[in-house]
């Protein structure tokens, strides 16, 4: 039978962490961080390395100015051809020299427009947000409830490296693959580790991977992907994970199992389980590391930027190992 | 004799590192942060602590206008107000619904309107950015070198807090306050340590702290300040550290002892030491924990955000004790 | 009795234009003016003058950060400091020297952060906006109905200067100064014409003067100020004029002469009325002028920009006589 | 033998009119528009119709990024949907509700993505640009000299439409189409009347009309065009006009008869003739209604927007006839 928006509801119903952490938490899944855990992660570093998993913010980047966004604009305010036309002193510091010359820059771009953090404000579901808050508390002012910022003094924790494509033994999952719980079994027997509490947990589909190998980012905003499925949830919520972060514009597989129902995973995800999603990290390198080295664990630190009431965040997520 | 632009030169030559990591070396003294001392720094993690010390993003920010900075302008593309009005599925999934309403927003702000990493590409002096590339290589497209991208995989080690009110008595440094060797090494011995090769040194100056007591922040930006002052030059050199920041709009202590230079230790420092300077980064709560437990060192991750061509980047340095 | 929200309710009823030009209408009252009207107008055109009232858009502007209103931030992509550093060419030109630089730059800005005309789609009233079209067609997708290029074809005809400082024999009206129909009577006397069907009535109350005196915009976005008061609506309405523009921030006397409604006459006016706004008009040019030749009246043009689902836009609004 | 870069600088030695208005002279060929002509122009206003040249400002304007232009950004600051869902007083009128409900948007636009001015300041040649001045004088800060500014209280005389295709019986001209001075005569004799001095010269090449036809913008930005060839200076020059404006991205045909010169009339027009050139001009609703009633000239109004130091202006150029 054909999923919909009902298997949606019940999934929904059947994982929703409202009120688990009181009725006015805005932390969801980061709640399941222990101190203890922390300590233990800071363990997993044993060789020094420091990984990123951010994709250069450019125009370059993989938007196509679907849903509003577009890739990050780049312009100087001031700049070294103004020191070299000689014109920063008359321009910027009043006619008066004292032998500095400073440049700076300013950066324009939606806040999802590439490695991101979704916050709980980002996603609506028949009115609400995360914990019950209605939609109206997401207005043209911002999130005034369900921000990023909610974030911004947490994620930091064990990483682990889902690697799917090395996994099940192929270059990439193809378009439509809907990653569920046994594809995810078999990642951590790969990766010779089991996923548990407070985990933050990094799926490599080989999305980017494809995308690079053609050339060109192509639909890789919006259109057909492999990804999570409805298949997924149950061992997703069983583990009790922090967070959860692909490869892919998106996260979820595309197109959506369910016909009448877009990203139903943020629904049941975002909306009901208060869990933190990320979305465009590149896992390549980090994945070309853990290949070679075998550890597909980690201190992960990857907090998102304190931006008040803003429903993403773009961060410079970092592997140490 | 006061200081000139002479002692600045000086200054520049005595401590120079042009050349020493190599003649396209764009990571300045982030070479000295060896594997080993981020194993180390992670060993200092005991409590699972995770501190962040980053000052919101937002339109309440320290900014005046001043060099073209204004402070973060957030905006939504699309919100929950939409979901409630009805209009979502109309604007934004062509007219068909499918359970899911998604927000969006985007940002436009200066890389250095808070805290704030400046990268090589920040500064110019006598028609050079650090390693002596010329300034032409920092236009109107960006820093085609020196930007702050290159610290995108690095910024991990072990984090120092120099607090040098409570090392001094005092509530916070006055306006003017010039911060030298002498006072750098008794917030040492107020916290314990020695500072060393690869640290990363956050010095609190409490000017933060004082503008909060003012009710706001007034000349914050730009105005007088305490800070780092030319007799501090000898101590940062000596130490090889790979960064060093301030609580501070800009670092050093304004007015600045050079009066025919501007911000003299932004040319030593970043245009010949190669050496990350960070400004505006909120210390009072690290300073506050240090106090309550005693420990000074953390281990540190603060990478900027990897914007192509960028000459400062915004971020959220987390302390993790 | 002091007017309240029952006064503006009634205002609106009695002059209601609400299905006057078709249900479909988003024109109002700019339907007031005829080709015949175009033809006159033109020919008033006798001396050859042409007069700007528009305020430069720049970082000079009267905008204090009210409402999320900021002045115009500019921006060059590209610029001759660039050519003179030699940068041009390697940066925008793939490095291919063809002999021409070009130059380039944006802006960012609120478009009602100067000289402006409001569109329909600017003010709601209990639901709707002018026409009775619901406040839902205004989102954050822009106003889908009663935008401001709805009149991009038109805002051409008889302009009319009504002077009021020196028809009152005063430098400025005082802040407060509710303009009435016997204030706008002595205008036009003083004026020596009488407003009618399908003319632009620009009012000067010389507040902008004031502020220009004082060396300073203090308070002139959203402070106290002169402007129309409730007793000219009866005046407004019965002269059946295409738009109203003035030289004050809001156009109507501050503080509002109704406690507990704010700007009313934007209600009236534009809600109920469908009647064109102009605010920050610098009129001061203009009146040094007709004041000079004792001629009040002149060919008009100025429509706005035809930014699609816009409330607002700048313009460059011209006298020609 | 095929023109190159000496043939561009002995047009532009030839027709120099640098000094001819005065050394400091920022106006250009606006000086060649008298009192009496704009009198004259005025005249031609007998049936009272007025015609929009501009393209809308949105999303779906003709930009493809290259040279970092984009088409404009529209967002709202706050909308009809937050009046609808309830939260605006909460949001933007500190919670107290004085029945007035506003909204507000921005525009973040490169000053050149659509229907445009070209300033002065937007091209530099061998280090200057018109009248001398050097590339300095267009730094990061923007154009100190040569800003478009200058032309904001011009802009207005009789207004001439050559239209191209109809003039010489075609569709559309082809890209390549290096319109010269026969074409140009020819369109003057279809239109019955010859261009003098201070004139106004649209010059439609049905090239939007072409990408109309096709469905899409294809690559009007920067592609292949008809448009002015090096034969058509004589002409343009001769005539002693205030400006000239085309429906094509760039005014010239593409690709340039220069191989080693691009835009090689941009540097005889602009910078050594100081003429005005407009782009992107729609001039299909204006063709249009010439080819109905036979009348070809008309009152142009079409001042820039006066944005400071700004190398180029959207506008909302009117003809009136």
């Amino acid at each position: 039978m054909t999923p919909d928006i009902e298997t949606v509801r019940e999934l929904g119903r059947r994982h929703s962490n409202w009120g688990r952490w009181g009725a006015d938490d805005e932390r969801g899944t980061l709640n399941l961080v222990t101190p203890e855990m922390v300590v233990a992660a800071a363990g997993l570093v044993r060789q020094g390395k420091t990984i990123s998993m951010a994709l250069p913010y450019d125009e370059d980047g993989p938007q196509n100015g679907g849903l509003g966004r577009f890739n990050p604009i780049h312009l100087m305010i001031r700049d070294g051809a103004d020191a070299v036309a000689g014109t920063s002193i008359r321009d910027f510091y009043g006619g008066v020299d004292k032998h500095f010359r400073g440049t700076d820059d300013i950066i324009i771009m939606p806040l999802q427009s590439g490695t991101q953090w979704d916050a709980f404000g980002h996603v609506v579901f028949e009115g609400h947000i995360f914990n019950g808050h209605g939609a109206e508390w997401v207005s043209s002012k911002g999130a005034l409830k369900g921000d990023v910022a909610n974030a911004a003094r947490g994620m930091v924790g064990r990483g682990v490296l889902l690697d799917l494509p090395r996994a099940l033994g192929v270059e990439w999952l193809e378009p439509g693959h809907a990653i569920d719980s046994h594809d995810l079994e078999r990642a951590e027997e790969h990766a010779g580790l089991k996923v548990g509490a407070g985990d933050f947990v990094f799926v490599r589909t080989g999305n980017m991977a494809s995308h690079r190998a053609a050339g060109g980012w192509g639909d890789y905003a919006g259109g057909e992907a492999p990804g999570l499925g409805l298949g997924s949830v149950e061992w997703v919520a069983s583990r009790d994970i922090a967070a959860i972060a692909a490869d892919t514009w998106g996260l979820e597989v595309r197109p959506n199992e369910t016909p009448d129902v877009a990203q139903p995973l943020h629904i049941v995800f975002i909306v009901h389980m208060g869990l933190w999603l990320g979305e465009i990290f590149d896992l390549d390198p980090l994945a070309e590391d853990c290949a070679g080295d075998g550890v597909y664990e980690f201190l992960f630190c990857g907090p998102p930027l304190p931006f008040t009431r803003a429903v993403g965040s773009p961060l410079n997520p970092m592997a140490i190992k």
